[in-house]
Parts: C-alpha cells; sequence; structure tokens
C-alpha cells in the first residue's frame, strides 16, 4: 500500500511507531499494535502501528522520528507499507514462555531484534518477564552477556591491568564509587567506570559525579579521559555500550523487575574490557539483598558467569542495613565524598568501605596488603590528587572545595521524641523522603543524617535534616514524612515490629445475581 | 504541572496516551511509558506517557481520543498533570509473576484497572505471560471469570432454558454454529449466540453470518432479536459483554498464546445467562487440541467451572483432522451452510457435526433422542424456517437463496500429480493460502475442497480450488502454495513425514576478540 508520510516528532520511548488512518489499517489487513514494514528506495524499516481516523488522514501515514530519520523522509516521501512477518525471534520468546531453554543463537536473535526496535512493547515484555518467572541458567546468562555485548560498543585501552567496580545497589548516600575510582588510578590501574543515574534511588553514581564534573561523555571521551588520568565516571546511557539493556530496564522499571541483573553488569564491564572486577553485594533488611546467603550466592554467580567471559571477578559482601555516611542526595553526596577525600572529619564508614574494596581490587592486580595501600593512598592524598585529575579530565573544576558545593537552602530538622539509642534506619523510607524532597532532579536537595545506627540519643536530638531547593518540595517531603517511620528510636525492648492487619475487601465482594 | 491540551485522534490500540514535551515529562519527573493523571474540573483520567519533543512544544500536552471524551476537553483546556502513583494491581502482578496463587479481590483489582485503562501494555503482557507461564487453577479461572461478568454487560432473558455452544476452533470451515442455532431454536429452546471474527483463520463465525445479515448489534438489539426469533448470531465485539478480553486478547494475539481461554469463554455465556452449554473441542494433528487425552481434560476443566459459575457443561470431542465440510472462507462457508440447511445434496459432516451437537443440547434440555430430533428438524425444514426468520430479525433478506451468495471470481483449481487416495490436510496450510487469497476481509475469497480424507484420487483429478475477488491476491495465495503440501495423496506407504534438519547457524557465530 502507496501512503504519504507526515512527520511527529513522537519519540514513543525509542519504539519505532507509526499512525496510519485506521480504514487503511483494516484494508492493509493489520491490528493495532501490529507490524509494519516502510519501504523508501530500497531501505526498510519495521515499525508498531497505531491507527487514528481523526488524526491522520486516509492515504497517509505519520511516522516517527526514528523511522524518519532512517528512512531519511521528506513530508509527503510516498513510502510502500506492507504488513510485517512475524519474526523469528517471536517464536523463541514463546519457547522461554514455555520454560524451555534458550540457544546463543536464539538469544542473539532476540537481542538483536530488540536493538533494531523489531520488538513491540508486549514482546519485550514476555520475553524479560519469562526470564523472570522461569530464571535464567549461567549458560543462559552468558549467551545474553555475549549478546548484549555484540550488540553494542566496545572499547579496548592499552596497557592494564583494566579492573572495574559494580555495586548492585539498594543502599541510599553509597558514594563508594567516588572514592574507589582515584585509589584505584592513584595505584596505576586503569578503571574505565561507567555509572548509572538514579531510577528510583534519590541519586545513581553518575548523578553524584554530576555535580563535580560533565559526565555525559562518549565512548572516545571515555577513552581519552582514561588514558590521561587512569580512571574516570562517566554516564553509562551516553557510551551506548549495551543498547539492549536500555531497552530492557524500560520493562523493568515500571515491574520492579531485575532478572537480567548479571548479563546487564557483565557485558558493560566486557565491553570496556575489564580484567578485574569486584561485585559490591550490600545486604541487610533494607537492600536488595537481605540475607548473606543470598548474597554469597550472588557472588558466586557472578564469578563464574565473570570466568566465562575472561573477567575474574571477586564478590565484597558489605553492611546495607543503614545508609553508607550520613549524605543522600547528589550535591550533599559529592561534598561528603570530598571531604573524606581530603580528609576532613566525618563518618568512618564511607572510607572504610571505599578502602576495603579498592584493597581488594589492588590484591587482585597483584599488591600486597591491598586495604593497608588504599588506606595509605588516601591519608597521603594521593587519591584527592587523583581524584582532582579525573575532574579536570573530565572538563569540570579541578580546584573545587567541599564548601563550594551549594546544597538547598530550604530546611527541615526532625527531632528525636524520646531518649534511647538509634536503632534501625528504614532505606527505603529515607529513599523516599529525600524524593519528594526533590532528588534526584534537583542536585541540592537530600538528607543529612544527624545519627546513625548506635549513636545514643537524647529526647530532642537532631535526628536528620531534609534539604530542597523548593520550598513547595520541602513541604511535600514533610507531608509524605507523616505516615513513615524513617529511624527507630528506642531501648530495644519494642518487640512488636508492625501488624499485619486482614486487607479490607467488602467493597469489592459482589453476588452474582440470576 | 498545568498544560494546555491539543487534540490527538489517535486510537493507541484502545490505550489512554498522552503526549508530553520531553522537557516537561523530564521536569514533572515521568519517563515515557510512566504514568500520569490528567484533571479538569475534577475529573480524573489516567493516561500512559509518550514523549516528543518536536511534535509537543513545552507548555503543551497532546490528548488521545479515549482521554479527551472522556474528560469533555476542548483545544487549549488547561488541564492538571501529575505523576500517576502506581495502581495496587501492579504488587498483584507481580505476585503472580513470581508464581503465587491471586485471590479474588486481587484479580478484580488487576481486571478493573485494566478496562478502566490505568495499567499500561508493559503491564498487561506481564499478567497475560505470568498466567501463561505458571497456569490458572481453578479457583483463579473462576476469579478471573467472575471479574471479567462484573467488569463487562449482562443480559436477562426471560424464559428458557437459554442454551450456547462455543467451539475453542482451530478447524477451517467449521460452520457448525450456523446450523446449531436454528436446530436448537427450531425446539424452542433460546440460544443467545455472540460470536468472533477471524484473527488468524479464514473466517470466524461472524464473518460467515454476516454474509446473510448484520451481526454488528447491540446488547438490546440482540435481546430483542433472540426474543423474537429464538437465537441470534451476533458478532462479540459490538455487545461488550468482556471488555477486559478484549483488551487480553491485544497481548495474546501477537504471542499466540491463550492462557485466559477458560474464563474468557465462560464469562461471555455467563454474561448472557446460558443455563446449559457444550464446548466443542476439535482435536487431531492441524487443530488446536492435539490427542483426545488432552480434549477430556480441557472438558473437565470447563464442566468444573461451569458447575461453579451456575452453567451445567458438557464437552463434545469431535474429528478435527480435516476442514469442516468442503468450504473455506465466509461467502462460501455461508453458501454450504445454507445448502445443508436446505436439505441440498453436499458433504455429510457439515449436517452430521451439527446434528451431533444440537442433540446434546437438546438432551441436556430434557427432550429425549436429542440426535434425531436434530435431524429431523433439518429434514423437515423447520431449521431452514428458523435460520430464515434469525436472518429476517437481524435484518438480512430472509428469501437469500445459496445462489445468490456471490463468491471470488478469480479462481485456479488445483489438480493431483498422481493416484491413491487423499491421506491427510493440511489445516494451517489450507488457512493460510484462503488468507493470502483475501479470507476474511474478501469475504467472496476461500477455498473449495473437491476431495477429503479417504477420498479416491486419480492424476489430474482437482484436488481443491482457491476463489480470489481480486487477481492480485489470487497470485499471492498461488506463490504461496508453492512452499507447502497442503494435502497429501498417496498409497498409505510414504512413511518418512518430512525432515528436521540442522538449523545453520554460521552466519551467527561469532569470536569475542579481546
Amino acid at each position: 500500500m502507496k501512503l504519504k508520510t507526515i512527520f511527529l516528532g513522537l519519540e514513543a520511548g525509542g519504539r519505532s511507531v507509526v499512525i496510519m488512518n485506521g480504514d487503511d489499517a483494516e484494508r492493509l489487513g493489520v491490528l493495532a499494535l501490529g507490524r509494519v514494514t516502510v519501504r523508501l528506495d530500497g531501505i526498510v524499516k519495521t515499525a508498531i502501528v497505531n491507527t487514528s481516523t481523526e488524526m491522520i488522514e486516509p492515504g497517509r501515514i505519520g511516522v516517527c522520528k526514528r523511522v524518519w530519520e532512517g528512512l531519511g523522509l521528506a513530508d509527503g516521501s510516498e513510502v510502500e507499507v506492507e504488513v510485517a512477518p512475524f519474526p523469528d525471534s517471536i517464536y523463541f520468546i514463546r519457547n522461554k514462555l514455555d520454560g524451555r531453554k534458550l540457544a546463543f543463537d536464539e538469544v542473539l536473535e532476540i537481542v538483536e531484534d530488540t536493538v533494531a526496535e523489531r520488538l513491540s512493547d508486549v514482546e519485550i515484555t514476555a520475553f524479560v518477564t519469562a526470564l523472570h518467572s522461569f530464571g535464567l541458567d549461567l549458560d543462559e546468562a552468558t549467551n545474553l552477556s555475549l549478546a548484549m555485548i555484540k550488540t553494542g560498543r566496545t572499547m579496548k585501552l592499552d596497557g592494564g591491568p583494566i579492573v572495574d567496580k559494580h555495586s548492585i545497589g539498594g543502599v541510599p548516600g553509597d558514594k563508594t564509587t567516588l572514592l574507589v575510582v582515584p585509589l584505584v588510578a592513584a595505584a596505576g590501574l586503569l578503571i574505565p567506570k561507567s555509572s548509572s543515574r538514579a531510577i528510583t534511588s534519590p541519586a545513581g553514581t553518575a548523578d553524584r559525579a554530576e555535580v563535580l564534573m560533565p559526565v555525559g561523555l562518549d565512548l572516545e571521551e571515555m577513552r581519552s579521559v582514561v588514558e590521561e588520568a587512569g580512571g574516570c565516571i562517566v554516564w553509562g546511557g551516553s557510551v551506548h555500550l549495551a543498547p539492549a539493556d536500555d531497552i530492557f530496564v524500560r520493562v523493568e522499571y515500571p515491574l520492579s523487575i531485575d532478572p537480567l541483573l548479571l548479563p546487564s553488569i557483565i557485558s558493560k564491564k566486557r565491553a570496556v574490557g575489564a580484567d578485574l572486577l569486584v561485585v559490591d553485594i550490600p545486604t541487610g533488611r533494607g537492600a536488595k539483598v537481605k540475607t548473606i546467603g543470598e548474597a554469597n550466592l550472588l557472588a558466586k554467580d557472578f564469578m563464574e558467569i565473570g570466568s566465562r567471559l575472561g573477567i575474574r571477578v571477586q564478590g565484597a559482601v558489605t553492611y546495607g542495613e543503614q545508609p553508607i555516611g550520613r549524605a543522600i542526595g547528589p550535591a550533599l553526596e559529592a561534598k561528603e565524598a570530598m571531604e573524606v577525600l581530603m580528609n576532613r572529619p566525618g563518618p568512618r564508614d564511607v572510607a572504610e568501605k571505599a578502602t576495603a574494596i579498592a584493597g581488594i581490587l589492588l590484591e587482585m592486580a597483584g599488591r600486597e596488603d591491598g586495604k593497608a595501600l588504599a588506606e595509605e593512598l588516601l591519608r597521603s592524598g594521593k587519591a584527592e590528587q587523583k581524584m582532582r585529575e579525573i575532574i579536570e579530565a573530565q572538563g569540570g573544576d579541578p580546584e573545587v572545595l567541599p564548601e563550594d558545593i551549594a546544597v538547598g537552602d530550604h530546611k527541615f530538622t526532625v527531632r528525636s521524641d524520646r531518649s534511647g539509642h538509634l536503632l534501625w534506619i528504614n532505606n527505603s523510607s529515607i529513599a523516599e523522603v529525600a524524593r519528594f524532597a526533590g532528588c534526584p532532579k534537583d542536585e541540592g536537595a537530600g538528607i543529612l543524617l544527624a545519627r546513625k545506627i548506635g549513636d545514643a540519643v537524647e529526647e530532642g536530638d537532631p535526628l536528620f535534616t531534609i534539604f530542597a531547593e523548593r520550598g513547595n518540595n520541602l513541604q511535600r517531603a514533610l507531608d509524605r514524612l507523616e505516615g513513615l517511620r524513617v529511624v527507630g528510636v528506642g531501648d530495644g525492648m519494642e518487640m512488636l515490629i508492625h501488624e499485619v492487619k486482614e486487607r479490607p475487601v467488602a467493597k469489592r465482594s459482589f453476588t452474582l445475581d440470576r
């Protein structure tokens, strides 16, 4: 069917989408959410169909940005539109939905079709949920990693060893990477670190680093920073190491599932050529991984899949019952990281965790007594000096001081209504309040803890301070605080945590009248 | 955030969708495929977000038809847009993704949110695929049926008993319903039959019936036809008995899965008040159900779920190795059905199957010797008379004769290149060729079989004729025929069915170069 094109700026979450007149679609024999090929001068793009009777007149076709640019269309270009055959990968996805195992060439075809936008959201969701429901064995995880590497960009650095670290996340305030990178780079290792932005947390490492320097580097810029300074902290989204993963995440996010954890991480590490990797697994009731037993199993999976891809992996099971350090939120955390690098007084746990992880990497690279070496690199100011080199190489201000970093000037301090000890901190409530205060969008928003677990608390003592850039955000955070117990102060004798009540169902019951 | 509306005629496959400027979406803190509420004068609609920087300027929001009409918007109306909270039903869907069982109030909430368009395609797909992967037990199937009835329209007829029939389908040419409805209505039973159109088959019952009479009746019109004539054959899509099912089908179709089979059927039967139901389960290698053992198990599930909903169900396991009768395609099948009703010479299997199924319904309703009674109703012309009453009540021509029904005048007869007996007919290949010839869109397209399984065949004898309304469709069907073996003629001694060859994977292998 020949149709004349109309440009729609529509980005459609990265999808290739066209909008056809409803009658044209019916005549062509394609349903809404079906699939067509759009052809011009021998170039063919596949797109998912939406229909509209009012927006698009018969004989026309609305084309999204991706297809428009892919075909080099102009307004009114005449394209040939045909019903597209179902890609083979749908059969492979259906096999996985039936619990069958996928072979490498099947996984590769699914990933290639995902990246080429030949699969619809329905089909990609079916794949991701099937991986969640049935799990992946190590063969499948390895195959998925290989497929994601093959469909993404890769980097080759001269010299080495090339090291990397990854935290599976889940603990607010975890600015460890801002210290580990300069620590190991100061010892002469190469660490091409790419990090993510926050999706549901108050700050991702890319958000924290961006307070100090630009992080939206492309792969070439990333390489030259590492060649110059030995390390970098860039945003993974701009280097396109695993475009398939960026698409899978869109499905995982609304469902809060993460079946691609291993392949997603390991493929990006392999893409930057990492030889040695430490995976940090924070463990605690409020972390992603609840028990040490689970953490050990996950670490072993990482080690096994790493060995199949030629990466030596070591797991670091860390304490994740409370935030790392006192600061939560991009600017507050960047400030705290700089204070620790400058050996200013502050919480011990930030330096402790960073030197432990840097120490493991140093020992994997053949250095002796890695933790002590890392501590010395921190104490001597060499790590700080290296961080300033990295900031400069990425285009930030190398002279930056913690007091230069602006934080929100709307604040409120929450105080204890009783005396005792701080017994627990609820990670997810802390994260939620920080997000209501404006994190990660407002980089000056966040929370500063005045007490951590085990600290003595008197009635009226400050527990934490909420920072916001805008007054209405501070108010939203305070409103949200109402229904939450963010921290627990007591004498350790309150044994009832909370009640599990019957869900009221009365309003939903109904009788089936005949 | 306050935004000014722009109308997009976008139907988006029934979804509620808005398109925001990318920067506005970022400022609001919502990702593409996230969810917002749109509010005007106290009315609130939830919609899925797409983003565009070029199509929608900052401060504006493009609104799909559904939300536009729901809020009574005008161009430039100022609406309040907020990030929508995740509906609870997402947590229930996630539980099912982890293999847990759903309670009634959870199922109801998922179905209500589906119908109210509060769930995105990603979330609905996750639900449907989880049902496919883990299966539904009878409690869940019952709960889903109840939820689908509660969210749809229902009908109450006076008198009775009210009977119904359903075929799970999969066999081309199955025009049984066009005979069963007048047969049982002629015996005084009420049969408010709603049927589907073809999705992947050459013709659905609604497509066949539409050749003889209008089928797009609403629920009130359907009721008055049944009150007048005792029976009807209408299209289910226009009576809105189970709007949730119409949405689930959109996801099931591209994935070729059908986990909601039982609730989807039984809820619609319950919605029209059926007391007695026969479920036809065609069985054969080319049918949906392959073995008689499977068919028996499925029939028992139908009987059990029926009893929980107050419907007496009986299964009819039928022979599904080849098409029913000789005709495939809407007009050819309507013609054949009328010929059988008029006792004209033709294949015996159509009448045989229809009287068997009508006979079961008659016996369930307390009549004796149901099959013989049905045969007598057919032989005496009472079924034909009843069919003409139904055609008239639905607005068709009650005087219609088979020879009045037009079929495509582009045709080609395929002849045998050998002598022997017809050993098999490939149902799915027959269906595919008929669709290439134009079915179901071109109602005069289709296939007429000259031989059926067991018939003697001489070299040069006709095997089947392809009909098309347009020459290029006939050519497409003939091209498609090239690679297919649609029927098998032989002496029964060819024991090799086909070879399973190694899949060529060479082009896909790659080495991981370091």
